[in-house]
C-alpha cells in the first residue's frame, strides 16, 4: 500500500469542524452528502468530502430503459457536483481504508501518487458489486447488469449480435446469435428481459434478412414465478403471464450452473447455445469492505438501528452495503427509496452525535414496489394492499421514477428523450469505443470446442486448469494430435504465421484458459525476444513431431 | 489470408444482375449505395451490398459538437439500414481485397470464420485514416479526432483531466492537467479547439476548486493564420482573431515534432507540459488500400474524371480515398459536399457502363465553405465571393448542417438536443466503459521522467529503443543505480511485490517502451510460470547487486 508523506495528507484535524468523508456516490452516499450539506448550512460544524468512481449519480431504476434505448445513455445520470455544490469531490477508486489511523487511500488516477484522506467521521456507502465467482465461466462470459456502463455494453453487444446474425449463413451460428439468455427473475432480471425483448424485436424489424421467429429471449429463474420474492402472489403470477405473453421464454425452477463462450448451462443439464448471457443474480460486498474484516450479515455490514457501524466509533454505513435492522427485526430492504430515507436519518444522527445528543433508530415502511414488464406494462404494489397491473401501473412507474429524478435538468432531458422516442423509429446504433482488450480468461465445459480447424486465429491460449485435445481432420475423420494440460500453450502457430488454425481444439474436461489477443501477442513478441523465441521453439517442436507422425506408416 | 470453402461465398455470378459491392459507409459510400438503390428501383439490373465497420453513418461536420456536448453522442449518427433498405449490409472490417479474383475478404467478427464476398463492380469509399507515424510519440500519446469514438474519447479524457486537476495539490501536475493542446489549424483542428475551449471553460465553472485562470487551450499551427488554406485571407484573419479573443492560445508558424506522456514538443524546441494532446493533422489512405499497391497521388487512389479507377476495370473510387481530377485540372477537395455529388455521378456512370453507354466526368464547383469558431461564432465563404463571419455565419452553419442531416428522425433528435442544450446547464459526465487496456507503447524525449521513486507502480516497461537511467534518492541527491538498454525491462519489482517504485526511471535518450499494465502482468505471471520466473530472477539479481553496492564502503 503506498504511503504518502505527511504533507500529502488532506484535511486537518486542527479545524473545529468535523470532516465527514462519504465513500460512494450512489443513492445512499449522494443523498447522505446532500443531507449533511444542508446540516452544515444550518450551522452544524462539519465539512463533507465524497469519493466516487464516477463524477455522476446513476438513476439505477432506469437502467433497463437505457438498455432498450428509451432514454439516452447519459440521460439517467446527474453530475454529482450539481447535486453537491459544497462537498469536496474525489473522482477516484478507493484502494484502502484504515479504521485505526482514520485514513482512506485513493488510487493514483491520472496523477502518479496515491492520495490519503483523513476523516473524523466515515460514511460507508459503497453498495454491492456483481460477484460471479462460484459459477464456472460466469466471471468470464456473463454480462453483468448493474451499472450504466453495463447497460451500454449489453446494448452494444446485442446490436453486434443482430448485425452478425443478419449475415450469418450457418443456421447454428445464427440461432446462437439470436438467443439472448437472462439469469435471475428479480426486479433487475425481469426488467432487463422485458426491455431486451422489446428492443430486440423492434430492432430486428429494421433488418430485412433476420427471421424474427428465430429470436429467443430466455429468462432463467430458480422460483416458480418471477418477482415472487418481491411482490404478492397475484402480481407475481400476472408478471409471469405477461412476460410469457410477450414472447419471453421462461425457464422456471432452473438455475444457471455454468457458462462458456458458446453456451449457458442450466441445472437440469440443458445447454443453451447463445452468445449473449446476462446475469443479474449474485452480488457481494465491495472488495474494499471485505478486506476490513468487519462483522457482516449475508455480505452486508452489521449496523445498529441508528446506522452506526456495530462496535465501531465514528463509522456509519447505509444503502446496499449496510445490514440495518428494522423495528420488526427484519433487515431494511436494499432499494433506492430506503437508501434515501437512511441518508436523511444518517445526517440527523451524525449531527446529534456531534452535539452530544442521542441518535434515533431507522424506521420506514416503504411507499410500494414497482416493476416494468415491457410493452408498456408494469406491476405495482402500493401501501394499504392496493395492487395495479398493466398500462396504468406502467404510467405510474414512469411518473414515479420521473418525479424522483434529481434536478430539473435531468427531468427535462428524460422528458425530451421519451418524447423523441415516442415519435421516432428505434435507433439501434452502437458506440464502439475500441481500445485494447488485454489478456483475459475463458472457461469451457467438457466437450466444447475452443476453435475449429480453419478458423481465424486471433488469440493465443494458455491452460490454467483442465485439459485440451488438439484435433486434426484427416479424410473426414478427426485425429487426436495431442493432449495438453495445465501450463501448456496452444494456438501460437496461427499467430506466428498469420494463417487459419491448422488444427482444432476441444475441452477434454472443465477447462480454464488465459487468452492473449493477437495484438498483445505481437506487441510482447516484438518487445521481448525471449517471449517470441519460446513460442517459436514450441511451434517448431510441434511441427517436427507432426511431420514425423505423418511420415510414419499407419 | 483465410480462404473460405466455395459454399461460403456469397453473391452468385449466375444472376443477370450485376453485384455492386461498396466498401465504406461514410458520405461517399453511403450516398453511392443510396443512388445505386434508386437506379435499381428504376430497373437498372444491379444489386447493392455495403461493408462498413459500424452500422451507422456519422455526420462528421458535427463531431466538434459531440466533443462540446452540444449534441448527444449518438445524435449525429444515422443507422445505415434506415438509409439503405434494399442494400445488403455487412458490419465488419475489410481484411483484404483481391482485384484479380474479384473477391473481398471480411474478418471473422463474432463468428469464427472470415467471409468472402464476390463482386461484379467494386466501389472503394474507405476514406482516409489518421496516421501519426513519422512524429515520435504521436501514435502513442496523441488523441486523434476523426471518428465518433474519437470525439467521445476526447470528451471523456478532458473530463477526467478536470476531475483530477480539481483535487491535485502539486501546482505542476494541476497545470499540466489543465493544459489542452491541439495540433493543426485546418477546419478540424480549429473547430476542435473552439469547441474544447467553450466546453472546458463552461465545465470548469461547475468545479469550485478549479482556478479558471490556469486553463490553457493551445492551438499549434504551421501557418501564419488558421484556415488560411481553406478560406480567403480576410476570413482566415477574422478566424484567427476570434479564437484569440476567446482565449485560445495560438502558436503559429510552429509544428508539433514529438509527443510523450507528459509533453508536447514543438519545432522551436518548446516543451508544453500537458496530459491532453489532440492531433488533427496527418491522415493517410486506409491500410487495406495501401496493400493493393495501386497508383496514387498524395495517398489518394488515382481516378479517371469518371470516378473509374485509373487502369482498372470494374473498380470505382470516391470520397476522401480518391484523387479525382476536376475540369480545371486541380483535384476534387475532400469534403462531404463533394463526396455526395461524386456518389450521384458514380451511380449514373456505373449504370451507363452496364448499359454500354459512355460515362461522364465529375464537375462541381462547391456551394461554399463553413467553419465554427466557438462562442456561437463561425465563418462562411459562399459562392460569388460572399463572406460571412460571426453570429450570422454561425446560424447559417447550424442551419446548413441541420438541413443536410439524413432522415427526419435524425433532424428531430438534433433539434431536441439543441433545445435541451440551450435550456440546460453543461453536462460534464463521462461514460467509462472500462475494459482491459492491454499492452501499449510509449515514447519519451531525452531527460523526461518515466516514473519517480515513490510513485504507484502500475506497469512493467520493456525497452524497445533507447536507454533508461534508474535513479535512487540518497540523502537528497539522485544516485545512478544502473543504465538499461534495448531488450531490458524495468519496473518489475513494484508489480511483483505490490509496493511503490523503489527507484525512479528517466529517459537518457529518445526512448521507446512497451508498457504492460499490472493486470495483464499479473494474468501472464499467473498463467505462464516461465514468465513469472524470468522476472523474479531479474528482480532477485538486481536486489542482490543493490545490496552489495550499499554494503561497499563509499
Amino acid at each position: 500500500m503506498p504511503v504518502s508523506a505527511p504533507d500529502d495528507v488532506r484535511g486537518g484535524r486542527g479545524s473545529a469542524r468535523s470532516r465527514v468523508l462519504v465513500l460512494g456516490g450512489g443513492f445512499g452516499g449522494a443523498y447522505a452528502a446532500m443531507a449533511l450539506e444542508r446540516r452544515a448550512a444550518r450551522g452544524v460544524p462539519l465539512e463533507v468530502a465524497l469519493v466516487n468512481r464516477e463524477n455522476y449519480l446513476v438513476f439505477q431504476p432506469m437502467l433497463a430503459e437505457v438498455l432498450a434505448g428509451d432514454v439516452g445513455m447519459l440521460d439517467t445520470v446527474t453530475p454529482l457536483r450539481q447535486l453537491l455544490p459544497r462537498t469536496e469531490l474525489f473522482v477516484r477508486e478507493v484502494s484502502g481504508i484504515d479504521l485505526e489511523r482514520r485514513v482512506v487511500t485513493l488510487d493514483a488516477g491520472l496523477g502518479s501518487r496515491a492520495l490519503e484522506l483523513r476523516y473524523d467521521q466515515l460514511v460507508l456507502a459503497l453498495g454491492a458489486v456483481t460477484d460471479f465467482r462460484g459459477v464456472p465461466g460466469l466471471p468470464e462470459h456473463a454480462l453483468p447488469f448493474k451499472t450504466l456502463a453495463d447497460a451500454v455494453r449489453i446494448r452494444n453487444h446485442v446490436i453486434d449480435a443482430l448485425e452478425q446474425a443478419s449475415v450469418a449463413r450457418e443456421r447454428e451460428l445464427r440461432s446462437a446469435l439470436l438467443t439472448f439468455v437472462i439469469a435471475g427473475g428479480g426486479f433487475s432480471g425481469t426488467e432487463a428481459a422485458a426491455a431486451l425483448g422489446d428492443f430486440v424485436r423492434a430492432a430486428a424489424r429494421t433488418y430485412s434478412s433476420l427471421p424474427a421467429e428465430e429470436i429467443r429471449v430466455v429468462l432463467v429463474h430458480s422460483g416458480g414465478h418471477v418477482l415472487e420474492r418481491e411482490l404478492t402472489g397475484a402480481l407475481a403470477r400476472y408478471s409471469t403471464a405477461t412476460l410469457a405473453e410477450h414472447g419471453i421464454e421462461l425457464l422456471l425452477r432452473t438455475r444457471l450452473v455454468a457458462a462458456s463462450p458458446r453456451h449457458a448451462v442450466l441445472s437440469d443439464g440443458t445447454r443453451i447455445a447463445t452468445r449473449t448471457l446476462i446475469s443479474t443474480v449474485p452480488s457481494s460486498p465491495n472488495p474494499v469492505l471485505e478486506r476490513l474484516g468487519l462483522a457482516h450479515v449475508g455480505g452486508r455490514l452489521r449496523c445498529e438501528p441508528t446506522l452506526a457501524l456495530a462496535g465501531r466509533e465514528r463509522v456509519w454505513a447505509l444503502g446496499d452495503c449496510a445490514h440495518v435492522p428494522m423495528p420488526g427485526g427484519e433487515p431494511c430492504p436494499a432499494t433506492a427509496q430506503h437508501a434515501i430515507r437512511q441518508a436523511r436519518l444518517l445526517a440527523a444522527n451524525l449531527a446529534a452525535v456531534l452535539a452530544g445528543a442521542p441518535a434515533r433508530p431507522f424506521s420506514y415502511a416503504g411507499r410500494g414496489k414497482l416493476g416494468a414488464l415491457g410493452h408498456r406494462r408494469a406491476v405495482a404494489e402500493l401501501p394499504g394492499g392496493v395492487c395495479l397491473a398493466g398500462v396504468s401501473a406502467w404510467l405510474l412507474w414512469r411518473g414515479v421514477y420521473w418525479s424522483k429524478l434529481p434536478g430539473r435538468a435531468r427531468k427535462t432531458r428524460v422528458l425530451l428523450s421519451w418524447l423523441g422516442d415516442a415519435m421516432l423509429p428505434p435507433h439501434p446504433v452502437q458506440l464502439k469505443l475500441g481500445g485494447g482488450r488485454g489478456a483475459s480468461h475463458a472457461h469451457y465445459e467438457p466437450g466444447e470446442t475452443v476453435f475449429e480447424q480453419g478458423d481465424d486465429g486471433d488469440c493465443l491460449y494458455m491452460i490454467v486448469a483442465g485439459e485440451v485435445e488438439v484435433l486434426r481432420r484427416v479424410d473426414d475423420a478427426l485425429e487426436l494430435v495431442r493432449t495438453l494440460g495445465p501450463g501448456e500453450y496452444f494456438g501460437e502457430l496461427a499467430l506466428l504465421e498469420r494463417r487459419p488454425r491448422s488444427a482444432g481444439a476441444r475441452a477434454r474436461s472443465s477447462l480454464d484458459l488465459l487468452v492473449l489477443p493477437a495484438g498483445d501477442f505481437a506487441a510482447l513478441a516484438g518487445g521481448l525476444s525471449e517471449f517470441r523465441e519460446a513460442f517459436e521453439a514450441i511451434a517448431h517442436a510441434r511441427t517436427q513431431a507432426d511431420a514425423a507422425r505423418a511420415a510414419r506408416p499407419s
